[in-house]
């Protein structure tokens, strides 16, 4: 149920799972609504089983492109923590999103916005109007609730969760995950990314190097497609980054950056109306909400040894991104519209990249 | 009723009102509850009388202190413009609010989200949980409409709209507004200021270079209120800059730094729990939603001729924090709590003022 | 002599020269120096053939990887304007060239630092210590002035000027130029990128989506060079983008992060020892340096129109990489080191590309 | 002859010196160029008494307004840490100085630029061509080395080192420091700044909450100086806070941005011409060169307990501004400029601020 059938990328060795769950601690559920033209989601990543609030992890925001709608980013870029769970979900429910992880930690916590501060919501988005009828506002509190319950190391990729209604390159998109094994500095890492992809133009679709996109395009594989190949790169792309590397929020800025190396290398150019946005978090140590609470003695990965992790987190990036792409399952949904996944437009796809390149 | 009796800060002449509405076509509404431990509310700026959307106006943020949770200032960094009406509220209502501008522009434009991008919602905050329950989540997309619809050149300052809850160095806060005339490369130019005022410990507030936090403390003029003096500095300030000088974003994002000026000089030091935040905007010409209709041709104002400017930026700003105190009117709410307004504490306060500083 | 054979990424037309020079004002200068252990030089962007500091154009700056010695870019970043030319040399000359730039100034304009505001020197860096003894400060400001002077539309890639001694993916690399035309919200451009090439790790270089580095690593091909292939990433780039199209600086920078697109797809991850940094200019409009001359009246592109201009930028900065490799000749250096180019390494270049990726 | 008389500002106590070396280890030297039209220098500032590229301090970066030619603040804001000494000198002796820096270290280190990384000149300016013959370039790198072999404790403030020939206000700048003692989290901390101030229009300058820029110009007591009181505001500002508490990089920033603070309260609006940045660093721990030195082990300041260190850094600040007036002596330069000193202005400085404000 959980095996991606997919291309791989890069030269790293990925985790056991090839998912974001290899870091350890990290889990990750879905809602997923699918009845006729409501094709939507949630998907929650909570960084470590304990109470986000309380343990804060460390954490850092890269805007590659800010185009898009996503909140909670001022407050981890000024604090270098976060405080929640991180919610994915499409462009219209962010409010209703925000408001349900505020009233989960206020339940909690009945002294937040009182005697203690109030809470950082995190949310990103995606807009998936195209497949889904994003002015239903279908996503509810419960639906947040539902994949935060939900939330275990194994967990569903491609048309599920925030994924069920998303585009890229002019396909189904959706969630991706994989994960890679670094040493740093003598120690072992690992890497984690999951990304909500929907965004690319499909004449740059490129996978482990193959221009695939003009592939499809020049054969005219996307007949069964609702819409042609020749769409502006419109949608947008959400890239988290998890590692338990102990880093310090500046350094896990410089990471965050690296998911737009991934990102570029299958074909984005940081389309004009594609909000990029990355986040990296590390589970190595936590940041206790209150001051009495001793604080974690920290010794941070030597700067001159982040290169295997940045090569890790482009890599991580980019087999998510294609992670996506081959777990996709095709999806109708709003005014008949319909993205095909794939396999199913390529299902030759295993011997085109059986021939080497050279 | 709309006239404010207040120190004068500065130098430089008031517009005709001394609010941000002297700047043509701005206009300001509020939806004010207030009932028992409910005090709390809306207040909406819009930037012209327009379709916000359709014609958007150049804008930037200035973060000063990220420690908050306005949603919608990405978008803006990276586009340099509204696409909404601008709208101040309490921190647990912004998801609220934020749908509930989405709505209003769904509503106009059945497009948005589907064959059009998404809307951007812009949404600032302050926490109100001293005077407010918050926890109640009573702010409605209602009290939007509300608050919009009654915008309008003349508007209330103080305890009203989102600033009913609000707390400003230990005493009443609130909304307050000012504006200043200048002069720059041989123009006239209007600089309006409104800001929601929740900030400050009182020892460090200063009007006009007078530190009446000091002497308020020193003669225990806070026996009437619920708290003491001695208060860390939290809560947060929205400051919001409009004017009709033609400015690129780059610009309007300098403009927007010295509001930070501007709050220095009241005694704030931009502390930790306090989420400073600054957007300015400019009327002085529209960026027309679709590529087709044609750009406004636009001769900026020349740089070296900012500095007036950036005085009525900052001395706008700290009229408004002064305007905020002294409009603000004693208020009762939560669990008992009362926060009074400094007219009714330092009801001498002209006479001190008449003495000479030096 | 000004002819590179090179292969041909991406999919947009190039200019007539397939050079930054396309851009119509443009034009480019190197200063070399090839003795022995000194091996490196200078080179001068003028953006347009009249005085730099009278007639400012619109420019910023993308930082992508910040491990960089590059001066002059807060001032940039703030203004929105470049006042000099753009100089480029070794990492221990920019203070050498920073100060002859501002000479250069001074000699013409004598009101500079005391009537007139001082002038904002702009000069880039990389680190050519492998093949240059960058110990012996061999540049110098009449260096720079010949580079200045010489500048023309018509100039040389490769091995010369400030990429004399650079190195780029452990081959001879240096500089590269290269340009596209768009068409964006019905009009004609002309996107134009130079580079100074001093970047990445064999195993990594991709070109035109091909794997040639690890090609070039299984293959042994580099049993001329000094250096093994497994040196990390250090080094860095310099990336230059010029273009006739109306763009405000916020928009400028938005291209400038496009160039980070491009650069990853040669196989960069930015990695952490290289210093990366984008400049964008335009030549569309100039900002006078005195306030009493008139303000050009500037119609922006529109936004929805940029995503042709950042498939141009992207584009042609990948574009300039290959042509800087392809163009570079073999050198030899400090301490016996020598550096192979490309070309030499793979003469069959050409029979592997036409044979089809898919 | 170390003694500042000097109005007192704020409420925190100060260090034994009130000055920047109150934080131990850290030390300030100056070379002093008088001659003439030549009235400049350079001042220097080091962390700790060790080698400053082998063991590197945490630092960051603030910019309040970019318009400035001060040198190296890409890799600081890049990396979080100081690798030279910081030095400040005059526009125009950037580059010599720059090139000082990495002379020195060169001469230390061999390796560095071949097998290891180059070094990152820091040196910060402002513009002294009012009373300096700035196009003279006297500064030479002896100079660096002097004041940097000068480097102590106790150290002289106002017309010294780099703020020979700086104005002030329309009156003498120069160099001014203080300190001061704070409690953050049951830790006992020293707060220390030291500015080169060149900055502010006369009308403007506020000393301890009293408007004394407005005194001195109503009734005419720069009668003696050489220009008028109605300058616009430029020169520029740099401002570097120094502390012995744990702060990561992140921490260092916000420290940073309250300067900006301090430096409102004397009257400043951050003006267009005005250059003002401001560099923080911790001297709690190092940050090894090498990779192979086992990093130190860092229990960070809490974030909730940073107000007391954010009011010390504005205090701080302001104080050093004011110390920096009146430790100043009248300075005559370039084409008869003279610049008085506020001490020899107002005399009488002492019986009004004895008055008391309310």
């Amino acid at each position: 149920m959980f095996h991606i059938d997919a291309p791989r990328v890069g030269s790293l060795p990925a985790g056991a799972g090839n998912r974001i769950t290899d870091v350890p601690g990290v889990t990750v559920g879905h809602a997923t609504l699918a009845t006729g033209d409501v094709q939507t989601g949630v998907t929650v990543i909570r960084p470590h089983p304990g109470d986000e609030f309380l343990n804060k992890v460390p954490a850092a925001v890269a805007v590659i492109n800010g185009f898009g709608k996503s909140v909670g980013l001022p407050q981890v870029q000024e604090l270098g923590v976060l405080e929640t769970s991180i919610a994915l979900t499409n462009t219209f429910s962010v409010g209703e999103i925000a408001t349900a992880q505020i009233r989960q930690l206020v339940g909690r916590h009945p002294h937040i916005g009182r005697g203690w501060p109030t809470c950082n919501p995190l949310v990103f988005e995606c807009n998936d109007g195209y497949l889904n009828d994003i002015q239903a506002f279908s996503v509810s509190a419960n639906d947040y609730l539902e994949a935060y319950r939900s939330a275990a190391s194994a967990f569903e990729q491609g048309s599920v969760g925030a994924g069920r209604g998303m585009s890229c390159f002019s396909m189904k998109g959706g969630i991706g995950s994989a994960s890679r094994l670094i040493t740093g500095g003598n120690q072992d890492y690992t890497m984690g990314a999951l990304v909500l992809a929907n965004f690319g133009r499909l004449s740059n679709l490129t996978v482990a190097g193959r221009p695939l996109g003009r592939l499809i395009d020049k054969e005219n594989r996307l007949a069964g497609n609702t819409v042609m190949s020749h769409e502006p790169e419109k949608g947008s792309i959400i890239m988290v980054l998890a590692t338990d590397a102990p880093l310090e929020a500046r350094q896990l800025q410089r990471l965050a950056k690296r998911a737009g190396a991934g990102l570029a290398r299958t074909g984005s150019v940081y389309g004009h109306g594609s909000g990029d946005f990355a986040l990296a978090f590390t589970t190595a140590y936590q940041i206790p909400a209150e001051a009495h609470t001793p604080a974690p003695r920290i010794a941070l990965v030597h700067e001159s040894m982040l290169d295997p992790l940045f090569e890790a987190a482009a890599e991580a990036t980019e087999q998510a991104i294609v992670n996506a792409l081959w777990s996709a399952t095709t999806v109708s949904g709003r005014a008949g519209h319909r993205r095909l996944a794939i396999p199913e437009i390529l299902p030759e796809w295993r011997e085109l990249f059986e021939r080497t390149i050279l």
